[in-house]
């Protein structure tokens, strides 16, 4: 059975430590074998990349951006390999990682415009002939921790950029699906990437905590579970770090009775299972305001989930795959029990379905549950899974309190024509990403992805311009010189 | 004895709790008093904050700055009055006084630039037919904690950009010196702003633990020493909060050989001395670069400190004035025993200054010490009183390296006629705050504040473009149009 | 009768040369006289703005920005004198004058920024151990040449931010009504401004043309007619100057079927009629989209004209007043004339208003014409009166189509609550400033005014971003340090 | 003989119309054909772009970068194709040529960022609810007129930027050396530009005419002689056309006593001899302050270059090749001989080169002229030849008097060690582009290229930010959404 290692000094590194399986959840059986880094491990790795840190960081931006055009290049011409490696380990059909590591991709031409994004700001005669200048420097040796959901996507959003702004990185991806992440670092290293300058360490909690606690790391960029999150940031924090920790979600959709239902429909059915919900910016309630437009949106719902296709993640007309785990798959028919039990309508259940041929696979079918309120287990976590909440309102201020009053606040949604409605949803939202008719409104790769209150921990978004800003620190510089002996002098020595 | 009381919600609270003596230095005497507010009476402000808040942030920021523009100009017009207030309760001398507020002036221009600096990013066509943009939102009620050395400067670092990006604020004032805080917050409410937006609490731990504790408080800024800016960011951060806390310095200049002598040792004397060195920013050691430029500068120093006058407050031909307590001066002292015991050569004492009049009054003299060396105690920490050490190195690289080894990273000069070396020099050295010959590189306000190491706790530095980002958090909008049905309908129902 | 005369070099001159009168519209007669400069006289504005300019380019920008912090105080202190002197010379009542001085003041504050706003890019490392930055130096000597209609507003949209650029600056104001703009111009001198930065010179085409052809000169800016806009911007591009030329306007509003419709009669009655119409953003088309609304809006707006009053500057209750001149007056009853024998339907008819006790005065009613159409005179041209017309069409397209073929390109506004439409149009419409249910779409001071089409000869807009832009040339510096004498040469000179 | 053709509408046009020999400067025979458009074919042209834009203009702006993505790998696929081309028909040396695309690529590059350089500005609660914000729209079809002695980068300084902002483009490359401008153009379509995105015309005055004429032409860059520029610029300004076109140069670099002077006399050579002296940036006055430094200066520069090889491009051992045509030739010759005849010292004299092999190549040595004065036409007009001047002054003011009286403002250095003297130059000089010991300070592609004076017309500078602002112009939208009427009314509809 493969085994799949560390990156480390430019080095694939697979031998010694601890293993853990890996499974293909459309089958449910192993099928390759993970190294978990002990803590020496981990710090060889932060000492290659402590090692790389002076000569990157001094490598003029427009140079480091050359490397990441080529990355580029690479991810292009190995899309299919890289899809494949995803589809294995996490499950997702072949073109939704396609999707995912479209996404990626744009992170990494975002990259390659750092010699633009790290300008500093000039100031001429701050004083008499005094001039200053902010400059944005790199932090050093950084590190990412990154969840199995987007294997490919989540560790681009972190270390392009954190690279291209001349840091050097260590990156633990999640154990569960670390095949994709560690061949598109190679692809980095292969794009020209000095050595050091990208590690990759496979691990469990004893990585991260060496990740947390060595003084040589700056900074760590964390997205995963909210429980997790709020670990990593305290822990980081404490250790004066700078830390960015994205957590989980519970993204609603406000449904208006003016709303376009059909364009509505399509896109909740999309974004409600969409890679099974497994995303932190999965719909996962649908709030109707109104009876009126709350039937009409069951029904059609209901219509259209009965063409949806779950299966394993190699046959493309495939809507989505299996979950994760098998562990998994057993909370999401938990989650979908609890809310019968607690009086809830399963107008669609996704609790036993028939996939041919993967009995053993983690499915689970996409679920419709109508009348949820607010006191219910289903409502209140984060299920992570195919399962579409419908809660139903009178208006669209108890839609928006029912939102704000949630612990997480990281994508919303509205459909609706009135662009008063719109705007005031936009306004008064306590969400960060905020949707209008787009149901997973994931900012594009030049603006920055960031949740409120505890759907992320720290000042500053991830990726585009809060990724800058969080893999550098202002450096200001005021200069004034004080002789004109130079200039001056030389008047006198030379007379005419 | 007039008792200092609280702020809130737009009235005086002079009422119950605890009392603090606050002392004239100078006569080292106390001269008033001050309320420390307990636990409900913070609750009572941030109440009021928060009461206020939903107004306020929907005040467009136009209108906000207006009040900014009014302050400003009661700033100037009452001058003399917070000066007088300052030298009282600080002992700085009006001038120095003068200088403070005049920077505190320029946070709160600086602020009335609020509509420009909030301006988001907008991306037309992010996909077809969609549009991105972000927005900056104030974050709701956040709090300042402030030191003594600056009652006016810097908590005018904080309120100004906070409130003016839509936030409510409460500030918790150094209880040493609250008076002209107190007044200068009145000038605020007087200049137009409504009732509960800035609230001022007198106090202690107590107080400072509310506003760290508070659930409905969203931010925290800090000035003060290393380990309560740890201490402060530790429990706000674990709390949830975001929290920029500022703390300890120790400035070194280096005198390169090539440097104008006379420039730096003026330079040097101001900004050593200036306020009794009780500044983040002072330059407390000189780091001279060959033994012959360290003679020279010795020399000249000595020589320029003979004029230096130390005395009342009152009296504007003094250069200096006491420093903040009677412990305080007595550890200053200590400090300067210290350096002598451990082999450094006091050049200058100051440990007993005469100042004719003012016999308890809490003054030290100006001091030199040469010799110093890494090792001892008055290098290694932070004296926070009128002492210049001097350091002799042979490179120019061991200067730097000594910088870079210090615990500390706030502020750092050099100075040299040499455009290299002074590239060198900002390119490399670790510290947040850079001067070349320029001995108090404090950046300007509209730029930002913030030391590197443990001289900063955050991602974000103080006021300026950092403050904007501090008090406002990012919110991305993504928006669609799906039905074309109103534009195109009108085709059909009204034919020519 | 008192002359009006211009400021030199900071003193008011007021002999010699041509006079003309300037009449009060309300009443019809003329009331003072202004000089009429010659060539000799402007050369002498331009030699003081010359001679002013190397210090004043030299003045930090905090500097230049705090005289501006206080003629801002001064505007809003002398804001009745200065509604007077416009109201007098120009006709519109007090309360059109206080909105008109109101928004001059905002661009005032908006050069207040300026510190801020002339922030260069700053690139460290360009190439190895390279650095570049951009600086935006001032031009030198720039002049604005401004119209009758906002003889506060359009002259404060120039001088602040050049001023605060670091220009110095002649102005020639409408010799029409002069008063308010000379005055102001005083404010600013009393504000602190060094004598010569700003220079105003009454005059005409004599005047006009010295500022054009003068090698001093760098830059004009032009407000007013476009034939004399692409006269100016010809003019002054032959002599290699660089030139913003504003020009007519025809300001169209889309009535959409989904239109709150009580809501744009109000807007359109305050953007047709108010200032007598004579505005370059004055909505002066209404495009009804389907007979059904356009009914409705004849309607309406026949009913709220009723209310109307016309009459002179000093009564408050006036919703407007007289137009400028007599000749004027004529023009604009001609373009009703015309209308009306081309077939269009006069509803209501200003041309004969009664205005008791001012039968002299330049008086025309506000006046509604249905059923205008493309190839009338009244539509082609820009009439600058109270006067709005109606056009019929079938279909949102038809409307964008009209408003595209328009040779000007101004300000346009829609009317509906739908968000597709208005994305729609906004994106669609060829016009350079656009409303959504704002019917008069002046940018804010921190955003930039500027048409499209001939309604703007130039590249950049006036004031805001493009303002700065417009007063400054850009300087990019690249810079290596090619010598580490200085830094490395110490380590051999003192040898430990 | 081959016959280079003009790329319209996607496809090669090589039939019809006026031919022009292309010649091989190194032998100094033809060696190709190139058509000249007349003014129908510039007018298809102009056509098919028209034809493509509102497609193109509708694609969002990161697909858009995508082709330039695209277009960059190809570029550097075909480098050595692209540099053989150039050497051919330019005679450029291989490695210069290398350079020149390499800058080119930059620009690329830059392009490539367009999702982030397109961002337009947003500000919430421009007034109550309403909400204001600038988009940056493509102009439509736009037009670059280039010149001979770059014909890979200037061209690729206009399109990218121009069509990843979403216009469409018209190039007339100049007709010497079409060849590598044609090749590149069809490399952006094989990397999926849509066919009419980019159109080539090869032509004469008839075809410059067309495009400064044609209404549908909204732009016009142009590089070349001032002459020319300056009648570029007035004739498309007059049409109403934004126009910026860049002219001759005069670059002088100061030599100051404390020169690294080894440094300078090496940047000296490559800056003044490179690509023959036919750069608009070649510096070719050397200003020496103080005759011992000139003494040097010229001695150090006439060692150095008894080692520059002329010769053909074809050999990379070459430093230079030859000039452009044979009239240019005998120009460049014709100013030596003024020189000597005004009393100038021709210390090495490049009038009769030997170059065995290409006896009638076009060639002139490199050559050195000292003594130069200010009065003489060498000194006064730009020659674009290998020949650098010098000058001898007393002082650094007297250089900078010399620099800052001369015609052109392109281009300038300064050789010196020390910060203050490189300060007061950069910001006293009246140039548009200065080297503190850079002697070719050319911009990097992401900041802007422009001179001042008379060799740049226009607002704004080539490529980078200011090529941004150029191809785009400024819409503003104002919104507010009146009624609340489906937010709220839902509330009433459905009761509970």
């Amino acid at each position: 059975m493969q085994t799949i290692g560390h990156l480390i000094g430019g080095s694939i590194v697979t031998t010694g430590e601890r293993h853990q399986d890996v499974y293909n959840p459309s089958t449910g059986t192993p099928s390759k074998q993970v190294l978990l880094a002990n803590k020496a491990t981990v710090e060889q790795a932060i000492a290659a990349a402590q090692a790389a840190y002076p000569a990157w960081r001094n490598t003029p931006p427009a140079k480091r951006a050359r490397v990441m055009y080529r990355f580029r290049a690479l991810l292009e011409q190995h899309a299919d390999d890289i899809c494949r490696l995803i589809g294995e380990e996490h499950g997702k059909i072949i073109h939704d990682a396609m999707g995912e590591l479209q996404r990626g991709i744009e992170n990494v031409e975002y990259a390659c415009g750092v010699p633009e994004l790290l300008k500093g700001e000039h100031s001429k005669n701050v004083g008499p002939a005094i001039d200053s200048w902010s400059e944005f420097q790199p932090l050093g040796v950084v590190a990412g921790i990154t969840p199995f959901n987007f294997p490919a996507m989540v560790p681009l959003w972190m270390y392009p950029i954190a690279i291209a702004c001349g840091n050097t990185f260590v990156l633990k991806p999640s154990e569960r699906d670390p095949g994709s992440t560690l061949f598109i670092a190679q692809l980095l290293q292969e794009a020209g990437l000095p050595e050091g300058v990208l590690n990759v360490v496979n691990g469990d909690k004893e990585a991260v905590d060496t990740l947390l606690d060595d003084p040589r790391v700056q900074a760590v960029s964390f997205v995963g579970s909210t429980p997790i999150a709020e670990y990593i940031y305290g822990r980081a924090s404490a250790n004066g770090k700078r830390c960015q920790a994205l957590g989980g979600a519970k993204n609603h959709a406000i449904i208006m009775p003016d709303a376009d239902l059909d364009n509505a429909v399509n896109a909740l059915t999309g974004a409600a299972f969409g890679s099974s919900g497994e995303r932190c910016m999965a719909l996962s309630v649908a709030v109707a305001v109104g009876d009126e437009i709350a039937d009409a949106l069951v029904s059609k719902m209901k219509a259209q989930m009965t063409a949806l296709k779950v299966g394993a993640f190699s046959d493309k007309d495939n809507d989505f795959g299996p979950v994760i785990t098998k562990a998994h798959q057993q909370k999401v028919v938990g989650y979908i029990d609890s809310a019968e039990q607690q009086g809830a309508e399963v107008v669609v259940d996704g609790r036993k379905p028939v996939v041919t041929g993967y009995e053993q696979g983690f499915f689970v079918g996409g679920t419709l549950i109508d009348r949820v309120t607010a006191e219910m287990v289903c409502y209140q976590e984060e299920i992570f899974g195919p399962v579409l909440l419908v809660v139903r309102v009178n208006s669209m201020q108890e839609a928006m309190d029912l939102i704000n009053a949630h612990e997480y606040g990281n994508g919303t949604c509205i459909f609706t024509r009135d662009g008063e409605a719109a705007r005031y949803f936009s306004d008064n939202i306590l969400v960060g990403m905020v949707g209008i008719n787009v149901p997973l409104p994931v900012p594009v790769s030049y603006h920055s992805f960031g949740g409120w209150k505890r759907s992320l921990f720290g000042d500053l978004s991830a990726y585009g311009p809060d990724g800058v800003r969080f893999y550098t620190r202002r450096k200001t510089i005021t200069q004034r010189w004080p002789s004109a002996g130079v200039r001056e002098g030389t008047q006198f020595s030379f007379p005419s």
